[in-house]
């Protein structure tokens, strides 16, 4: 793991730190988990994060420091849509190498892109985790007085998958749908026991690809296993559940759907 | 922004750093997003993560130092469930304080369950930003010769909500909800330009304030504005699209169905 770096303590942060809210322990809940079926979880006594907030450290951190090559994992593809920002709220005015600087920590960058215009641009991160870290970390970020907004940009590539036999592998859904293009990730979905629900996610890396598996998927039969059961293939929508509709932007998307109604 | 602390470079990782796989620049592509309606894409000519790979940096960078404030999102609940972490493959005769101490750099720790015999665990981290950081630079770390598996607990008490009104914000969602109890999180689930779906998450601190929800909202009626719209609640199924089937774990999940059925 990286080496720690616990004694500096910066406060340059805009969001000042929260005290813990409540967090409510349920002894009757049952986390059904792939390895473990329903443990009993005794509570600690000083289950309270209150009691906790010192736990396991005696100088106040505010930072942590991190390898970077363990946000790299083994075959997961890099430089993908899902590791795409989308940045808005930019000074006009912003210089591309200080777009480019903010994200430098994060590991390599791809695909920048910048309307000084609209005061907008795109980035994508080597993986969709340092994506996040980087989405959490500078969205808010002030710069010429106004808050910068960071979100994933949608994924224009990304297909739904149903009907999928218990055999079929993440590696075999990949597999079947790269004949249509390059695919950027295919998973399987499993339920909370870890058993396959049918369904599955195959993201190409562009649309020409997806449109290719979309229709022939529709016209033809897509078979994965030598049993008779096609595939049923469908574009995916892409849906906020992360920040959704909190009231600051209510006016906003009210205004939106006024203009489109 | 956290001090940048890029000129160490250790290299504790188990996972090798991974060259960047193949991206395709989608021009024709169209991020519908909240901010920006369908930018024409310049793609600059570097776009290529090979040339990018050093962009922005002289030295290589092997770690990123981040300031934990920046994680910690005013508002946003602390210890929850969602920021809950199963720990599985532990060794079996692990100190508390060694499994404290591997997610001490990630912030404060709450509700912290070990199972020696099998070999498991739970912690939570502050948020569930800070529980992903984890999650991805811990999972596959090596104790006694076997790397420790780390996912996501499963939600307890989450609740979908259907047919809300457009007018229907996170924060109203949550307001007509605490009602039956601590609320966790309440999201209105909006579509990739930011209009609510009519869709909502809504999160309890416990079983006993979701069971409550779930039996009132069926039974009777919750109207959440003076419209004669009344929610409908239903359990929210836990669903793994992050890891889903891969063939490593075929095997093991086809014992599992065929155990249980």
């Amino acid at each position: 793991m990286a080496k720690r770096n616990m004694h500096q303590a910066t406060m340059q942060s805009s969001n000042s730190p929260q005290p813990a809210l409540r967090t409510t322990d349920s002894p009757e809940e049952s986390p059904g988990n792939k390895d473990s079926p329903e443990p009993k979880e005794e509570l600690s006594p000083g289950a309270e994060p209150a009691e906790e907030a010192g736990e396991g450290s005696e100088e106040p951190r505010d930072e942590m420091t991190l390898d970077i090559n363990r946000f790299r994992k083994p075959g997961e593809k890099t430089f993908t849509q899902r590791s795409r920002l989308f940045v808005g709220n930019l000074p006009v005015d912003i210089p591309e190498e200080e777009f480019k600087d903010m994200f430098a920590k994060y590991g390599n960058i791809s695909e920048v892109f910048i309307n000084r215009e609209r005061g907008f641009g795109f980035i994508r991160l080597e993986t969709r985790t340092l994506a996040e870290i980087a989405k959490c970390e500078l969205d808010g970020t002030v710069m010429n007085n106004r808050p910068i907004r960071i979100r994933f940009a949608t994924h224009g590539s990304a297909l739904t998958v149903r009907n999928l036999l218990p055999a079929v592998t993440n590696e075999l859904l990949e597999q079947a749908f790269s004949e249509f293009g390059p695919v950027e990730r295919a998973i399987v979905v499993t339920d909370d026991r870890g058993r396959p629900t049918g369904r599955g996610i195959v993201e190409f890396a562009n649309k020409a690809a997806a449109r290719k598996a979309l229709e022939q998927c529709t016209e033809g039969a897509l078979l994965l296993t030598n049993t008779p059961c096609p595939a049923i293939v469908e574009p995916s929508e892409h849906f906020d559940d992360e920040d959704g509709q909190p009231e600051k932007l209510l006016h906003k998307t009210q205004n939106t759907i006024r203009n489109e109604s």
